[in-house]
């Protein structure tokens, strides 16, 4: 059975028509108002109505970003979306032609869903999923399902706290896993690094142009690919960062996958192989117990559509 | 269908017949030998037997300290007992006069999944279970299944690190929640207060004879009882340790029940608010997402008979 | 002898006659254009010119922020004005109409030895100077003297690190004790508080009009002495951290008393108090030492001048 | 002139004769009964009065570990001797068949002023001593003067807080510098390497016979100079405590040198060099002062005597 997948980012949605092997036979791209919250559910189902008329249809899933209600109709809250208790499942299934499911799910959810049914955890059946970007969102796999929690609110792993006392965090807590292992964190560190190592951060200063308070992300990952001894190291302690709070969840789920996906990805084995050895050097009970494999995401840009589109068919 | 549930301990042997609401008919102890791993398996296998004559008996549970293989038959690895890779379950039903599945279980998952089904919670579906004697063992339960994990080592919340660079842990790492969270931490926390602050520890030394090295937890948990200012704040801080840590499990699993037993439950209210208010304090998004309750246990010494007999039952 | 002191701001500086007393004589302020640092000598030599006219002065020292060289001449840095290895002593000796020596000396240092001299500390040998604004500045005084260094650079006790991995500071390093306590950590830590705890956050909101961005220290302290239970925990927070990083000192310096100074001590015991009790409660060796007294500082914002123009005299 | 240096270990007291350039003249060793303090000093001043009749004496230093009064004259408390304001110094000169100055000193600071006056540091005025056996002891310099502090207890640097919450310490305390920088803490980072990370423990654990609890720190040092990774990793983790720490002191005394002695120092480079990068990397503004020395200690086992024999004559 086809499904349609719907990813709602902070400036557009990307819609989909998603086969059961996770291939997206069609796709459209509309602009988001995230002010007129109205406007996104019609845009969308004007979009479902649209691809339907090629494809059969049998469900919609809805992903994005916020707390997703436990029974998968409602947006609860959502940080970038004037969502506030929101009927979005209900409100889009009203205004399409179709006689479908209409599932909401949160978009790391459904992104690490996409990987574990079609991606690097298509063999797996316990897996936990890191997508890294500005921030660390993710998603929990036990035994073949997805874990959302009583609440719907499961998998913030990126708010798990690793450092008492540690940076603060836009949720306002001190020491999130996100303030440690996410791109906004390696940028922060760079910009510091640069004040504080003056005489290693030439070549990041220089790719920032100069000025250290334009760097960026893709220009640390850069340099490190050059073999800039300082960017080099910046990204390893981004690696081990992850590995090292994914032995915690280890020890918690006991994942025989950590998939590790979003813009940090592009880092690759600079990325990997310290994350690999953060991951031993805090694993509990190690040469008692397998280690879990951690891999980078094999899903693109489109896991969103994907994995919505496929939860929505469960 | 009744079953049997055997929990093994370090010195002595329960083993009790169960029924589905999860009384116990009947039950026997035997001693343990530790250093002899057959006499253990034959030991067991009488006592079923001699309980199966009584009742009718349709599995039988058997429960562990150490990591049971994820198709439950095996004893990876145990702390106590010379077990390596041992067919626990294999032997015991060979041993048997019964032609009933004999399942083994880690024991915390044991105790826990009783405590979910005929404990505090039993109107739960998505429980974390604290178990808090002179280490932290636990259990998980996500949507009503209990959380074994890849290679069945799941639940392992003690070795979740909760401060880098922290207090060593008998597993060989720094600040697992365990060195944090248990009877032990508050003894040595006692201790070293009594070192540190002996302008304050006067009821503390005085319950341990004089002697601080002979100080125990029942010391700490009767001056706090008795209102003494250092004994309350020794179990407030691993109250708040409790909480804090429950925190970031709720980040990634959103439970709504996280259920404390073992020996420091014994301090109750003591404990338990400073629980509560660790937890709210450290809990991302509060405001956004419903509270989980933190309760105490109300299954006993014997959850271990109850939840592994049940567990064999499933 | 009077000597004359001068206390140089971002964007104002204040000059004054001393007395051997610590008395302020006479005083002016003028304004300070902190891109033209040659207008800065001028101002200063025309006002030191002005006073010289009715006081007899036996020195001049000038209190900056910043790194001063060891002989007491140069600023070697400033954070604020565009100074680099830039001999303002020698430039403002040149420009005044007297032949006395003129010293320079770091502000923080001179704040603090105004104090040691004529307030809290006169009856000290060994103390430390705390002053706690936007940030923590400090000075050392060991046996009678002040503390340089060997590059004129010591007591920056703002830079010591207290939580590896922690806050950065704008020193680019994580975990400065300046990240933990300073009124620029009371604010960072009370916004943070309004969006991690809303429930307990209503009285801090309302004093920022409504705006968690407009929060700032004095809407904190204000709370506090109201009662407000949010942000009593917050100074009391911060007056923990103030004890607790000075226990470190105690442990290097052994000083008998450490003074509280700036913006923050306008909190009083509310700040007071948990300093003290963070002192004890990490204090070495308590009950085989005695303990430090922490006051509040008795000098004012003139603490600057005074302590300037006592340096340059000895 | 001459003077006598007396150095009372916890088995054996060490007595020399020492002239001004540091150099021992003459010295004896004699047993010590912890238990019996008057037969320390009548044992100290029997070779006091041997050794007068061959030297001529101006004076007596005694370094014993413990905290010494303010004046020098008493033992206010000591760890492994059963001395409690014991006025050590008055009984010896009560005994000696000499008119000198009896003076006590802790030993850490006798040591590092021999350091200082004919060491590594006979060209420093500001100067940060770090004796690193069992423990970390210390010595601080300012300006060429041993800080003593206002009772007597200063540079008790092994007791500074670096790590909130981290490993207990003797003194009842968390977290302290001693805990990661000394001897014990290497051996017990070892100890549990061991056990988190079997893969790479092969060699240390050869060394200490294949019985992990009788590992020590000789093993680590000879295991890392033989280039083993785990033990090259465990020295190097040392190194950087150690200049990670010394950074917080820099910030507070701004020395120019760092001395690094005890008997880790027997590693050589391979704790050196991390030390330097961890001072470096933790060193608040860097590029705008400049950088303190790490040396290794110059003066052997009998710093003690030397040091105490020169701080008597002064």
């Amino acid at each position: 059975m086809h499904a349609i997948g719907v990813d709602i980012g902070g400036t557009k949605i990307a819609i989909g028509v998603v086969d059961t092997d996770g291939r997206i036979l069609a796709q459209v791209r509309v602009e988001t108002n995230p002010d007129d919250v109205g406007s996104i559910d019609r845009a969308i189902a004007d979009a479902c109505n649209a691809l339907a008329k090629e494809h059969e249809v049998g469900a919609i899933g809805v992903a994005a970003a916020g707390f997703v209600s436990s029974d998968r109709t409602t947006m609860a809250f959502a940080p970038n979306i004037a969502w506030r208790d929101y009927p979005l499942g209900t409100r889009i299934a009203a205004l399409v032609d179709l006689d479908v499911p209409v599932v909401v799910e949160n978009d790391a959810n459904a992104a690490g869903w996409a990987e574990f049914r079609f991606g690097a955890g298509r063999d797996a059946a316990d897996m936990l999923m890191l997508t890294i970007g500005t921030g660390l969102g993710g998603a929990v796999v036990v035994d073949g399902n997805l874990v959302r929690g009583r609440w719907g609110v499961a998998a913030e792993v990126g708010h798990m706290r690793v450092v008492p006392g540690g940076h603060y965090c836009g949720c306002g807590h001190e020491g999130c896993w996100e303030q440690y292992a996410s791109g906004s964190a390696l940028v922060r560190d760079a910009k510091a690094a640069v004040v504080a190592l003056p005489h290693k951060a030439g070549r990041l200063l220089e790719l920032a142009g100069g000025d250290r308070k334009k760097l960026k992300g893709p220009h640390v990952t850069q340099a490190a690919q050059e073999g800039d001894e300082l960017a080099v190291a910046l990204v390893a302690k981004l690696g081990r960062w992850i590995g090292e709070g994914a032995a915690s969840v280890a020890a918690l789920l006991d994942p025989e996958l950590i998939v590790v996906g979003g813009g940090v990805a592009a880092a690759g084995d600079l990325l990997l192989l310290p994350a690999r050895e953060g991951f031993e050097s805090q694993l509990s009970a190690l040469g008692h117990r397998p280690v879990a494999r951690i891999e980078l995401a094999e899903q693109g840009n489109e896991a969103g559509i994907v994995g919505a589109a496929d939860l929505a068919r469960r």
